[in-house]
């Protein structure tokens, strides 16, 4: 009996970390999540390293694990690292310092299989490519609408990584000059506006701004949630119409920005925000298409992933491995 | 003897086309200037080819002319095409309308050489990267400022064309929302506000909006340059001063843009408007760091090229036929 080739694919989220083993074909095999709570960084990566050799254990003796790849916040690719990641208390030391977070190395050391970092969103797109309905493209751009927005560019069939490792950060490319304060410290950034947490933040100006009926009206504005806009939209709800009309102009205005660097065949979505497409898509590819050059109105595909989201990150991380 | 390998580096620009045989190491053996002004492709076409069997001419029979790079408006790579080039009356035909021009097959057919076309900007980027303040760099951004803004856009060491083979058109990015008309039809691009002539605009309004005093003043507003300008920047001119402040925070907005994009390692500046640096970089630098991500404020190179004006767009042209 001839060994079998796997991989293990791990996606570091703000509140689990999920795991997967990934057959050739993109089959999970087996899978397993823990907490990424832990204050300390030991903590976590003892976690981390037992699931991997549980997991590891599971797939017998007649299997090889070819390497580790894992998508995560500010992952670098070129370091094997995750830095400044504002989600993750134990990438931050106890004065509040962000700390340079050698995971690759660490995981590698602990577990002797190579290991692969990048951002979540990166990720996302390579799963795509080599797995979803970005298969066969060369040129693309992977657009993830989360609690964040992350973005991972295909030129060529590479994943651009840049200079330094973290290009591919369009969610914190001004939109709205001024506009609202941004986490990252910036002002009118993407993110802010087309998060499913900038959505929200949407309603509440809405809400405040005038005196317009809304069945938003019944909720406590400072707990609205993406989720409950776009129930209300479902039920014809005009207000909550309109906030994803706004939202999804702005999302086109900056598309047309990105097709204007990299020309990609199309943007592919992804992320629990697109739950939302029946209400955004018309308004994104208006705005981009008003926004973009002669030669490419009505050219650029606007896609939806087609992967599970529960797998799709999985199954990202994991295509980097291959590569090891 | 041995056989001496050189190419053919071609810059059309909207006056004049510039020919120039180009060594492997970079240097000019010869060059030539035709006019670009004909009216019927047939006649440009035909001036073309004499210039280029000229040339061949002059290089003796102990030379190889292995190809000839064209740089030309929206030339495209892909297809050595150019399409919608505004500036070039024998791209439209009779009615006004734009042809596509089958450069590279034309100019392949009449010469048997093999050829290569892109945009100029992209030329430009292949020129700063193989003879260039980029030598050595993989990751950069090209972006030239004349009478339109172009940008080149290098990846891992090769200029990104995209699905489509127009990748790169940042100078037509939205920098200011509904702001100033552009030619290409949108509003608000950077290119009429960072090209000469849109600095010339600036000043206008400047002009217009305000009684404040100005060395600007003594000049018919319709017909001032931005070498006027800059002429009364260095005489110390305090709005012309505040001219070039407006167009380098522009410039800085844009440029942090492009930096979430791919992350490079340097922007590289071209262009008559780059004359002005004394009066641009301070504020291009402050406004680019300001409108940065923390990890790379203060890290991304700002460069003017080193290349002579008129011998970068010949080479870089040329540097594209090396590869044919």
């Amino acid at each position: 009996m001839s060994t079998q080739n796997l991989v293990i694919g791990i996606d570091v989220g703000g509140q689990t970390t999920k795991l997967g083993v990934v057959d050739a074909r993109g089959n999970i095999v087996c899978q397993s999540v823990i907490s990424s709570l832990q204050k300390e960084l030991a903590e976590y990566t003892d976690a981390l390293t037992a699931a991997i050799t549980d997991l590891v254990g599971q797939t017998g003796t007649e299997s090889r694990i070819k390497g580790i790849g894992i998508g995560a916040p500010n992952g670098n690719y070129y370091k094997g690292t995750i830095e400044y990641a504002p989600n993750l208390k134990w990438a931050y030391d106890r004065e509040g310092r962000p700390m340079i977070i050698y995971l690759a190395d660490m995981i590698r050391d602990r577990t002797g299989i190579p290991v692969a970092v990048t951002n979540d969103a990166n990720a996302a797109a390579v799963g795509e490519m080599t797995y979803g309905i970005a298969k066969g493209m060369k040129d693309f751009i992977m657009m993830t609408f989360g609690t964040g927005v992350g973005s991972g560019i295909v030129v060529n069939g590479n994943v651009v990584y840049g200079h330094d490792g973290f290009a591919g950060e369009l969610g914190h490319t001004v939109v709205i000059r001024n506009g609202r304060q941004c986490n990252c410290g910036l002002k009118g950034c993407l993110e802010t506006y087309t998060s499913a947490i900038g959505v929200a933040r949407t309603a509440r100006e809405f809400l405040s701004e005038t005196d317009r009926e809304s069945l938003l009206r019944a909720l406590d504005p400072e707990k609205i949630t993406s989720k409950d806009i776009y129930e209300a939209a479902r039920k014809g709800d005009r207000l909550s119409l309109e906030i994803f009309e706004y939202t999804g102009k702005i999302m086109g205005e900056a598309f047309a920005t990105f097709v204007a660097f990299s020309a990609p065949e199309a943007i592919v979505l992804f992320g629990g925000l697109t739950k939302a497409r029946e209400f955004l898509t018309e308004h994104i590819e208006r705005s981009m298409n008003d926004n973009l050059l002669k030669f490419w109105k009505g050219k650029i595909k606007l896609l939806y992933s087609t992967l599970k989201d529960s797998d799709a990150a999985i199954l990202g991380a994991s295509a980097l491995a291959w590569e090891l």
